[in-house]
């Protein structure tokens, strides 16, 4: 077996990233929306939208051979224009969203079969990780730890006792040669309330998990078969249609079988059970990271370039402010002019502005269902 | 001589309304445009243009052959088709802005030439004035006054300290017939500071002056030649070739003499030296009036319609509000989403949106004035 650690700089053998695309991210309304949702938007302003960020994260690990991204059919276009090395095969789209471990599960049944000793490695495609370097070393441990059979799950060191995170428990050390960062999983918490966060987060032994699993290929099906057969059982017929078939005969088997796949996330249907059997390690992860779940969450992402507070998240020039702070992000070709504001929250589009607070960005899901309400789907 | 308040209802013999229509009411920015200012805007989604309102309060009065505007040239154009009854020759056009005193003074030389007996009263074309019927007996009073040769101002009831505003001080009662509310004027005050104010609203004896001038035109073109007699003879000049020459001629004569016509305001030229002499009234009006000023001042007058005491000022089912006050103006064809902000001032038009909030809405003015540093004159 080879040993991923000792190859620093370099692909993983053996090593396949699957980056599974979905979320109408309707908290970064209004631009994230149903037909271009938050991935395919740069949202700090880098030069590079999410996904292809994390395109450029995954690539020198596991090369664009070995980089699967599951999307919803919808999105395929968009994704193949912002990702235009993605190998045509290594794109499964969804005909409609089945959450996580469908997704998940079918591109480690599709990997299964091209390279039974793969390792696969699931992150998301909307999240922000400045720092590729110290990320690639947490993956390269993380590969490591997977090569032994656990499940492992890359634990970030919590920041503030957020409550809209799930939390991982860290154990006793793994002893697992190139991954010193390694640790047990001794049990998984939803989206803990304020004061079980802020006691988590006080004792240390908790980390934010932040949906990044790696686990060889035939470990994860495993534990799928034993947990959720049925589900096992369709995603092999998929991965197999979707590698040996003809299109349109393929096509009639995800017509088939998509809509009878168990609709559960990767966290209930493998990761919480499998830890409680002690199967899942934390790879305690050094780099920052961010969900960017809300306009809040984006506010602080971005630096303070002039000194005024206010961030303006898109061209400096059409914006005015005058003793303001905040974020303003000018997406409609037009002047945004701000008097007096504090931690306003100003969001200009085509079609839609929207002025709030940063306390208040998580109420932004509220307009979105007020818009549904009014039959305004055209805006969402 | 025929007495004005016996003819309630009817049209005023001899009375000439006057509007200039000028400012470019920056501090209604994004809305307010120098080519669109204030008085080509319903502000207050009336379904009539200030101008209009103001057309509309005076016609009754004046009739359309009495009534004259007097506006840049640049605005002509939208004037005329705002104003279809307005009658060719009774449209003065400004090459350039000279102030009151000469629009007012070019219209009162125009009048006075048609109409020996005329008395003319000067009304902004972007004041606001709800009740037409109260505002119609001021008028009338002025007029009974103006007759006996009197400067008068139409004095409004402070409902407030407000320093934005000039103030007359108001002296005994006049005996005029048809004019119980005429007392003399003993004196202007221009924009006074904050405890001045105070003490006039508090001391009962200062007015509003809201710029309402009603004077006989052989009277105020008297004061004018005795004030500034270069200007008067300039505006002879101008009204003469207006009314008898051909219009290739009258250019001649206006591109001549305009540029030589002393820039002042009428408070300065005539109001507040015949005031010192005694011969300038004051009709006490009874109605309320508004200059609206900025953002705020139109707020505090658009009726709370929902009970969220968030005023929209334009299409309601363009605008989603959650648990916030202030106005939204909605003009940019496009959803304006505000959550979880107070007294918030959001105006969207097709190429700017202004977000501030009431208490700063002066300060929109500063905008105005960045945008046109960084030569932005498109936006202004």
């Amino acid at each position: 077996m080879p040993s991923p650690a000792s190859s620093k700089g370099a692909s993983l053998d053996h090593f396949w990233a699957v980056v599974p695309a979905g979320g109408s991210g309707t908290r970064l309304w209004p631009l994230s929306r149903a037909g271009a949702p938050k991935f395919l938007h740069d949202l700090t302003s880098s030069g590079r939208t999410l996904v292809q960020s994390t395109w450029d994260r995954l690539v020198p690990l596991a090369t664009p051979e070995r980089l699967l991204l599951v999307t919803g059919e919808v999105h395929a276009g968009a994704v193949r224009g912002q990702l235009p090395q993605l190998e045509r095969g290594n794109l499964l789209l969804e005909p409609s969203p089945r959450d996580s471990m469908a997704a998940i599960g079918l591109a480690a049944a599709v990997v299964a079969r091209r390279d039974p000793e793969a390792v696969v490695g699931s992150f998301a495609a909307d999240h922000l990780i400045p720092d590729a370097r110290a990320f690639g070393g947490a993956v390269r441990q993380a590969v490591a730890v997977a090569q032994e059979g656990h499940v492992v799950t890359i634990g970030i060191q919590p920041t503030s006792a957020a409550t809209g995170f799930g939390y991982v428990r860290t154990g006793e050390p793994l002893d697992v040669e190139g991954a010193p960062d390694a640790v047990r999983a001794t049990g998984f918490t939803e989206k803990p309330d304020a004061a079980t966060a802020e006691r988590y987060v006080a004792g240390g032994d908790h980390r934010w998990n932040a949906g990044m699993f790696v686990a060889r290929a035939d470990v994860l099906l495993g534990h799928l078969q034993a947990q959720l057969p049925q589900l096992h059982a369709g995603l092999l017929e998929l991965a197999e249609a979707h590698e040996d078939l003809p299109a349109h005969k393929a096509a009639d088997v995800v017509e088939r079988v998509w809509p009878t796949l168990t609709k559960i996330a990767i966290d209930h249907a493998i990761a919480e059970p499998v830890a409680a059997a002690g199967g899942v390690a934390v790879v305690k992860g050094s780099f920052s990271w961010d969900d960017v779940g809300d306009w809040d969450a984006l506010a602080s992402l971005v630096p303070d370039l002039d000194g005024s507070s206010l961030r303006v998240l898109g061209d400096m020039e059409s914006v005015v402010v005058q003793d303001s702070t905040g974020v303003v992000v000018p997406r409609g070709q037009r002047t945004v002019a701000v008097i007096g504001l504090d931690d306003v929250v100003v969001v200009d589009t085509d079609d839609a502005v929207l002025v709030t607070t940063r306390a208040r960005a998580q109420e932004v899901k509220g307009v979105v269902e007020a818009l549904r309400a009014k039959g305004r789907g055209d805006l969402l």
